[in-house]
């Protein structure tokens, strides 16, 4: 067993716990990797029964940590599993919450190992789900199960690990809002985000809404010879690109009237306070391979993915896209497109405008179908909260140094959502990385990061069951 | 056997042929249904194997027919089948040329039967390849052993059935150039284009060329998560978009510098004996389904698609193109396009153009790769040619109606290679129908244009062989 970057535990109420977590070490990484090895993709139905296993693989490994009452709960799309250990009534109750489904694997010729097949490379774990979100949910497992072995838990939990994450969360709406008295807490805490680095902790206080839609353009109801028609019919793929290429204008806005309206910009001292972060920008284009950047006008690319709202095409497809040639000019043309959101725009609104507009530019030759897919609403969140610096100071003890609060571009639409139907706020506890590649082939995790999450974790509980309230 | 819109034979010197096809009807037919079966796919690697039992099973059948010295030419790429019979050196020689490869056959959910179990439904046979170009240079072997079997041929018949037609007939130039003398003839004869319809009879006197090219825009060097890096990273389907739709104006022009320099311009007599050919644009929309035209501005529907040149996309894909959502911002984003020329336009010179433009178009964001497919020249066919008017008699007598002289917008590069190679010209003895579906899903050809196609080319080879020299 490699040391992976172990460093000697702090002074402070938490010391048994860490000499448990060396003790368990092998364990608790196998145990990870047994997880890793479920395909739970949610996107798609053939990976169904696999959602289903992990879901059950999740279960056992919640009993095993100590956690009562633990459920798979049925939804109409993939189960929810649910579990919570009650100490009193009286102390404070943290709601974690998490995800065990992934996103599909594809590009797969682009996996230097396969992503299910997980594989431990100069200390870092290759697989779909290491960081997003596997990794992350289990540290607070894993945490728990040592809390419980070492003195007992601090205060109450709450454990809630979803299976549709990835496909926008749509039942967990509906189990939250049916479930509110055994879901009410006093805070949520999630580790689904990234830090700026191991040297450099962070957490993360405010995220990026989405609206996600499907486009289809349809020309002529038929594939065609493109020597015999093309010139005199419309070919939709043509079509489908200038409409998309018209979404930007030129200063990089997304060119949909009223897709600003409702955005808050941020003050002079507001973005001063985020510059601090730091950001090496000559860095971060090496490392994307990229020789300039490219975004709206008037903003700093940590402030484009960041406190800006975008507009990404996802995929597009259409015609032949096999290999050789084939002159067809085709009778349909499809693009998955999603867009970022800042607080206040409004997911629904913000599709619906999207909707309206590109219907609205599509020219009289083609018909346009926007199918809407799911969204989630930004969210900003306290840094001033007895939760957030319970957080903090965690940290604090397990990097020796402080946190510094930033912002992140993506999306969990959940924490929105447990603001509105549960009226909790939540701390963004991510222990990854931005250079984990979630979302890409050859995603990772560290080793380093996934045990020092689960040595934070249990501070986080202390410091927070211990905080005047 | 249903009597497929059988007409009475003509009175003629080759009265004797239609009674031998009419017996021959069942067996005639029952060959073209087995070579369809054959996925002969030229290109798609995996369908190698079908493509040299496609060959194999032509080579049978050329010999059966009565042809001699019948060959399998292997070339570096697809072979050739090639087959001779000589009467008579004195008497005129014709080299008849047709391709036994098909188009792939995707998209195959669109297909309403399988696209190599050939299905004969209302009198068409439905069939990847049935028009395109199976069922129309088999006539030309049906029609050989015809002619043979009843008094003979009446001049010389060179046959050459390539694999390779629909990749560019790369290696067929190759062959030709170093078979010149095994090739020497007086006129070349292909079937393989389309009437106006079958009451309106017509020949092709020109065909556009072609420039095929596949892009590949590459941003970022690997798929990012579209929430942590959208926004300030160019999306490479995004950039592709805009790229694409910057190739046409706003009057419908290819928008590449220099693209219409050498593009022959019709004189107003000219394009007015072009229009005399019926089109009826309401029923041709009708059909299509679409409920505008769209093209160059200045030029109606039936120019645009064969006197104009054009730009299409035949194919483009990028990100995630699987069922539901994937935030990606994708490292790489593809097309396929394809231009049509017309004379002068030459297609290494149209290729190294888009090339060189689209290269130059590239934002400094991404890395733009231009990779030339296969191209073709323009040609166009005289009309007061001996062939041209044994071609235009015997259709007369077989359709009752002189054939009208039209241009086509499809192309076929070995015209142009048989007039600088060989220096023959070509009759396009199509007889097909712009309904068929070549090149798209539900493929077919009229059993009533097969068997019409067997009764006229006798009729071609008696006039031609009789006309004065």
């Amino acid at each position: 067993m490699p040391e992976y970057l172990w460093r000697p535990p702090n002074q402070g109420p938490v010391q048994a716990i860490d000499t448990y977590i060396k003790s368990q070490e092998e364990r608790f990484l196998n145990e990870l990797l047994d997880l890793l090895r479920i395909p739970s993709v949610s996107a798609d139905p053939k990976y169904k029964a696999d959602v289903a296993r992990c879901a059950e693989a999740v279960k056992k490994r919640m009993e095993e940590a100590g956690l009562d009452k633990v459920e798979i709960c049925s939804t109409p799309g993939h189960p929810i599993v649910y579990g919570e250990k009650i100490i009193d009534p009286a102390k404070p109750t943290v709601l974690v919450y998490g995800h065990y489904d992934v996103q599909p694997p594809d590009p797969l010729d682009l996996w230097h190992s396969g992503p299910f097949e997980p594989v431990i490379k100069d200390g870092m774990i290759y697989a779909r789900g290491s960081a997003d979100d596997k990794g992350q949910f289990y540290m607070h497992v894993k945490a728990i199960e040592t809390m419980i072995k070492n003195g007992g838990l601090p205060c109450n939990v709450k454990v809630m690990i979803e299976g549709e994450e990835e496909v926008g969360s749509d039942n967990l709406g509906d189990f939250v809002k049916a479930n509110k008295p055994r879901l009410k807490a006093d805070v949520v805490l999630i580790s689904d985000t990234a830090m700026i680095a191991n040297d450099v902790p962070s957490i993360n206080t405010g995220l990026r809404g989405l609206s996600y839609v499907e486009v289809e353009v349809t020309g002529p109801n038929r594939d065609l010879h493109s020597g015999v028609y093309g010139g005199a019919v419309a070919n939709p793929i043509n079509t489908l690109c200038a409409m998309i290429a018209s979404l930007h204008d030129a200063d990089g806005r997304v060119n949909i009237p009223g897709f600003y309206d409702q955005v808050v910009e941020l003050s002079a001292a507001e973005r001063k306070a985020l510059a601090e972060a730091p950001f090496d920008e000559k860095e971060w284009m090496k490392d994307l391979g990229v020789s300039a950047v490219k975004g709206e006008k008037g903003y700093t690319s940590d402030e484009r993915c960041t406190i800006r709202p975008t507009l990404d095409v996802n995929g597009i497809w259409g015609g032949y896209i096999g290999e050789g040639a084939k002159t067809v000019l085709p009778g349909k043309a499809f693009a998955k497109l999603s867009m970022r959101l800042v607080p206040d725009q409004k997911s629904d609104a913000i599709t619906k405008l999207f909707k309206e507009h590109f219907e609205k530019i599509a020219p009289p030759y083609v018909k346009v179908v926007v199918r809407p897919h799911h969204g989630g609403e930004a969210a900003v969140t306290p840094i001033d909260s007895p939760a957030y610096l319970a957080a903090s100071k965690a940290m604090e003890e397990t990097y020796g140094k402080k946190p510094i609060p930033t912002r992140g571009g993506g999306s969990i639409p959940i924490v929105a959502l447990f603001e509105q139907e549960l009226g909790l706020k939540t701390v963004l506890f991510g222990f990854g990385l931005d250079s984990d590649n979630i979302h890409s082939p050859n995603e990772k995790y560290g080793v380093f990061n996934y045990f020092q999450g689960i040595r934070t974790i249990p501070r986080f509980f202390h410091h927070y069951a211990a905080s005047p309230r």
